[in-house]
């Protein structure tokens, strides 16, 4: 490895911990490098809110200014503003390392290509070009880029985003013992949990089967991360509910009982979370996999069965977690 | 992160991939940089030779001379010699990153602490101190040295060797698909097979049930690396076995049967193979789980029942599996 994929490896890590968090934008890491001295690691973190370049130059002003930025680094515009009033030449000495492309065009935030042009760093390695017409060719409006650090990976990374531009991406999520068994309460570690509430307020639906909901009576909100509940699709033949049942009791949320899945040929990000039934109902239309996978051995008969081809795509800890993200393969 | 950090993390995961292959030595890694440019990434891959440091300084001197060494890098009397026959200050720009404080004795191989205080880099970066007496130290003979970065971490990949000096270090290693499922023929990646017969080619014994021996009728060899088959040491009551049975047709061997447990006070490196029998038998005698961990989930019914609590300590791929590291915790 050297010293460029090591500095794109970190701006990849860092992206992973927003990957789908930043629906219906893409997961984009950056890091910025100076002398061989590592100023900032970033990423995007939420649609609507400064690229990964930008909040990267925000920390990277700090460390070399020594002061505080006073104003909301996620306000792109102000973000921008502020970095383009800065002397000629502050970052003339740095090197930002970017999974993606910069954005060409402006959308609810302004250009990245157009605001490193000016700010005109040492050079700029990108992971990947942009494969979407229209945003791409940032690149082109640089003077130094090195292009194609770690490319495959950086590609991964992208995939939920270039999927759902045209159709649903699908996620099915999974809590287990590393001996795979899925039952016994809580599994997971505050971490995990904390994510999944996380992942439930930005996608675009949460499905659950119709049997979950009538055995475990769940609420389904986001008391965690204390964000908006995500509207519920129940996927169920059965249409009558107990309307007591605590997910169908929280405000501002839609809830659809259906049982057809035509509607995920929509352009959504849809989360999925159930146990074997539910992965057998779906299995055709999963994407990833993502599992919470907790460093204990289980004796609870609860585990799931199911033939399934995955390809494993990212690790990551959440507290004494692992964090385990695939695609499924060959379907 | 700051760079000491992410070069003693790439100095770790490398010396990951030699865990207790370099038995009764223990795992060590070793970075060297030099402005900003990371010369090598090297670990100590087995007892009796070369150490990390002395394997990442040739390597070094490669890149910095741009010539290739014709003898023999893993033969340390070797190395030291050529490394000392070297113009003063050839290093003395690098930084030498080391998961272990370097030696202070001479044993098999000479002292590195002694070697490293020649050659003069401009700083070693230390992770652990060595806790054993009689080689510790080392870190005295040098005169700029940073200590305690990512100490923890380096501990962790130390454990083994701290144990084997007292008792038998016992580590069940297991094959299993994402869900569990540990039958079905070979699950692993041929990365995975070749891992497992490294590590029985090292152990001082490879424990196995006597069911399994009974039922399986396996050959335990090495056949992937091509190296001498362990001993073996049978769990079972019943002595008496099948001697066709192709394990006991190996040459350069010796079986035990025994349903004793106290060799396990002798210092040894015991690798143990087989199921949920084995694994409930030996509970509480298991210091780490490894477990290769393929990307597939499965229908077949063979999973194992226990409870156990453990700890992450590491992951790596291996092909298309990954291989999870862990301790025991709680028993």
């Amino acid at each position: 490895m050297n010293l460029d994929e090591i500095f794109m490896r970190l701006a990849l890590d860092e992206a992973w911990k927003y990957q789908l968090l930043t629906y219906p934008n893409p997961a984009v890491g950056a890091v910025i490098v100076q002398n061989g001295r590592i100023l900032a690691v970033q990423a995007h973190q939420k649609a609507g809110t400064s690229h990964a370049e930008v909040i990267a130059l925000l920390y990277a002003y700090e460390v070399l200014s020594s002061k505080r930025i006073v104003f909301d680094r996620f306000d792109a515009h102000k973000a921008h503003d502020f970095l383009l009033s800065l002397p000629k030449n502050f970052f003339s000495e740095c090197t930002i390392y970017v999974t993606l492309e910069p954005c060409s065009h402006t959308g609810k935030t302004p250009s990245c290509a157009s605001l490193l042009q000016k700010l005109s760093p040492k050079r700029v390695v990108i992971g990947l070009k942009d494969p979407i017409t229209g945003h791409n060719n940032g690149a082109k409006m640089l003077k130094s880029v090195t292009l194609g650090v770690l490319e495959d990976a950086c590609r991964d990374l992208l995939e939920p985003f270039l999927i759902w531009q045209k159709r649903a991406f699908v996620l099915f999520k999974l809590a287990q013992t590393t001996n795979g068994r899925i039952g016994g309460g809580y599994l997971s570690s505050q971490a995990s949990l904390y994510h999944v509430h996380q992942l439930r307020e930005v996608c675009s639906t949460l499905m659950i089967g119709g049997n979950t909901v009538r055995i475990d009576r769940p609420i389904l909100d986001c008391r965690f991360t204390q964000g908006r509940a995500p509207n519920v699709t129940i996927y169920s033949k059965k249409k009558k509910f107990d309307e007591t049942i605590p997910l169908f009791g929280v405000n501002r949320r839609s809830v659809t009982v259906t049982e057809e899945l035509d509607w995920l040929t929509e352009p959504s990000f849809v989360l999925v979370e159930g146990g074997e039934r539910m992965l057998k109902a779906l299995k055709d239309h999963i994407d990833w996999m993502l599992i919470y996978q907790t460093p204990k051995l289980s004796t609870h008969e609860l585990s799931y069965n199911i033939d399934m081809n995955l390809a494993f795509l990212h690790q990551d800890k959440k507290d004494a977690d692992i964090m385990i993200w695939s695609r499924q393969v060959g379907h």
